[in-house]
């Protein structure tokens, strides 16, 4: 159990370079929705559709833009931007940080000749590998393994039971969780006709500062040469980066997405949940794709692309489906009668 | 090697409350298929497609329907409902069972102060953290973590290498299949013009009972309050289910689903394998979703929904997915047709 | 940090049985594409499309086709299949090989009577329970759980956190990916009107040899009898197989695939990045489908199969996804139309 986070107001409008109104010396230990906070707590209003909630809040405080200010009940802290308020707030509200012990558990392995940093925390049952370089304040989940000459980044969280390969470069303040495994071999084989025969991925993985992978998400290695993911890229749950994929600065990617390999996605890219790309395309910077939808040809321009349909009820969906194996037909029946009334 | 289960005719009979005709005495050790089965096994009809097997089945014994029983060739159980006595039949004939150890293995590590239920065990390599309540008969399988202050309660089954984060709860009887993660970060950041700003994930993840989650599959940890999943709730492998979604009771979830943050699904929901669910969505009870959908509105009624294409040729395909791209021209130029055609 | 593997041209034209031009006492110690190659390295022309880099490569040799001979400015070794070549030289020169220590890690636990072929290797933290038995020089990663009375194959390489449930076989020379589930249940339940009752997964999961199984991906047990994969099966990251599956020798699954219950996939048959596979088919030999189709009914015919649609721009896309629900609509009225226009 952890002692609570607590902070007085002036001392959370001082870090966010906001304007207090209401009394500084009141203490708050929470963060919460406007219809979720308590006296305890602080919240939040960064959304027009939350405006219905402010009125009867019962928060300590509410960070708000100053155009709101005068619907405020309570306390409040102004500035321009009170989402991303909350989100520097949050961090000081995560009981998660007081929870991690320092130093090398003592059922935790550490090949001999390791580099260790200063501050280094390895968890219980993690292993770290001959050769591995260990920045200042890693943090090593239990039951992590990191793999031969694999250099992980000061400051980086990797969660228990990530699964790091040999040969991986991770930059520094890198966030990586449960279950997710960066370096395995790319999906490589030269056929002969009758099976199958095994291309070793002597590439790497190098992963810029400032990156997040999701939970059981797999980044492979390179064929030849590395797979690169950019400073700040943010990579959900469940998502799959095949062998040589590159990913520009400050791109987001949602759960489920796959891209296939050699594809290079540019900066300030976001991909949807469940997106697919297919292999050895460029998309450019700034492209978004919404959810679910397929990408086989390169993207030169920014802008928000989508494929497939939506859902409908089975019975409607089932006749418009077979009318899609027709869709040719029927588009040159209607190029055809149009000649005919032409005539 | 364990030694394989056995039990009479006239005992399983009475498990199930079931009429049997045949010799009580006769004892079997397995459960088979009507055409796989031996003389050794028990074998059921669920399903009128198998009626063809019947005649021929060296099964033991067929646990089946009364309407059926004058096609049985061997003895029978007679029962309304088969398939829920093979359910309830398969769990006494799962060797599994018996090759759990009972207490802490002495490879594991447990915390100082942890509250360990009575007959639980802990396999090897395992880990459990400060503050963790374990509850009676859990089984945590080798090398799980299980993170502080979580709640894991009685009955609960973790196969090997599961993760559960800090701070979840996790009810009664639970099975929890191996590389699956409970309470990593949601995907929320903020953005602030130029790159991205983590919000710490405050709340956690409640799982209800008799939940059921597959393997390599994520349940993220709420921004401000909680992910929840109901009772009876069935999730398959290779699942991702984002920052506070909600689930309801009795609810079913095949291979691959994606929900997006903040959707909430009804009970008695089944989503078939592949769905994908935007964010903000409410979907009511009783909807069934086949698979590989899209949903990106709220779905009020309930009922079956679809959306997609199903597979064709490919020849076929590239000459109807590109007129995809020209449907709505091709509506305004029939529209256009029809009223020519008035006048 | 090991010493990188060097190799005289003549060795490596002798292994390969390839004709060397050039010098044979030069030796190289990497291999890289032909516009990265440095004096050191052998390169390759497996594909014309690369044509254009060769004249300027650094490489030491190129493995080359007799046809492009004349083009090659430096040592070549000519054969008739460059990328078989090079996939079997990329074997030699991967490090990860000379990174694995023989015998059982002090850290390991293997329960007492395990069978332990020779020359084994079993990581820091693994867990080998009760009557598995290991084959000759196989590589059990650190973290890996290998459950009761499992069969791991000569010379398989498991990397690090892989679990193998209980009864499960795997043949020889597999390789497995860190994270991938191999004998989870199979997703089995039957209803009785108001939840779910589970039904134990009795069957496992057979491996053939010369199987490749990528990151964090699932093989579900099978209900009653097994899983099965072919001999040379190559799965990549992120995929679902569900229990009963069938998938024949030499079939390649790309990522995010997801095969549901029972289905049969025939041999040499290759599938795309995500696509999904309703249960209960059977897919016959030599069939391709392509990325992120949906596959509802059984396939008879070899070929290449599709479903969906590309992407377009959001714009363009929102507009033709509304007249896909209008679709049978319009191919009733197109119809009309004809018949009018005839009378």
């Amino acid at each position: 159990m952890t002692t609570p986070f607590t902070c007085s107001l002036a001392e959370l409008a001082q870090r966010l370079g906001a304007t207090l109104v209401g009394d500084g010396e009141r203490r708050v230990s929470g963060l919460a929705t406007l219809s979720d906070a308590g006296p305890q707590d602080i919240s939040f209003l960064a959304n027009k559709a939350y405006l219905k909630y402010l009125a009867e809040t019962r928060a300590a405080a509410v960070l708000i833009h100053p155009a709101h200010a005068a619907d405020c009940p309570t306390a409040r802290l102004e500035l321009d931007n009170p989402y991303l308020a909350y989100a520097q707030l949050s961090r000081l509200f995560d009981p998660f940080n007081a929870q991690i012990a320092s130093g090398v558990h003592e059922t935790a392995w550490v090949a001999e000749g390791v580099s260790l940093g200063s501050n280094v925390s390895i968890g219980p049952q993690a292993v770290v590998e001959a050769g591995a370089v260990i920045g200042d304040d890693v943090v090593i989940g239990a039951g992590c393994v990191i793999g031969c000459d694999s250099v992980i980044g000061e400051g980086s969280l990797l969660h228990a039971n990530v699964s790091v390969y040999h040969g991986v470069v991770i930059g520094a303040r890198a966030i990586l969780h449960s279950g997710c495994v960066i370096g395995a071999d790319g999906f490589g084989f030269a056929h002969d006709g009758g099976g199958w025969h095994k291309i070793a991925q002597l590439g790497g993985v190098i992963l810029g500062d400032d990156v997040e992978i999701g939970s059981c998400s797999s980044i492979d290695r390179g064929a030849l040469g590395d797979t690169m993911i950019g400073n700040d890229v943010k990579i959900d749950s469940q998502v799959q980066i095949a062998h040589n994929v590159q990913i520009g600065d400050h791109t987001a990617l949602a759960g489920c997405v796959g891209i296939a390999g050699s594809t290079k996605v540019g900066r300030h890219c976001m991909l949807g949940g469940g997106v697919g790309l297919a292999g050895h395309l460029t998309i450019c910077d700034g492209v978004q794709v919404t959810g679910m939808s397929l990408v086989t040809n390169s993207i030169t321009k920014p802008g928000v692309y989508s494929s497939g349909t939506g859902a409908m009820s089975n019975a409607l969906w089932r006749k418009n489906a077979v009318r899609f194996k027709q869709l040719d037909d029927i588009a040159k029946r209607l190029a055809r009668l149009e000649r005919d009334n032409r005539t």
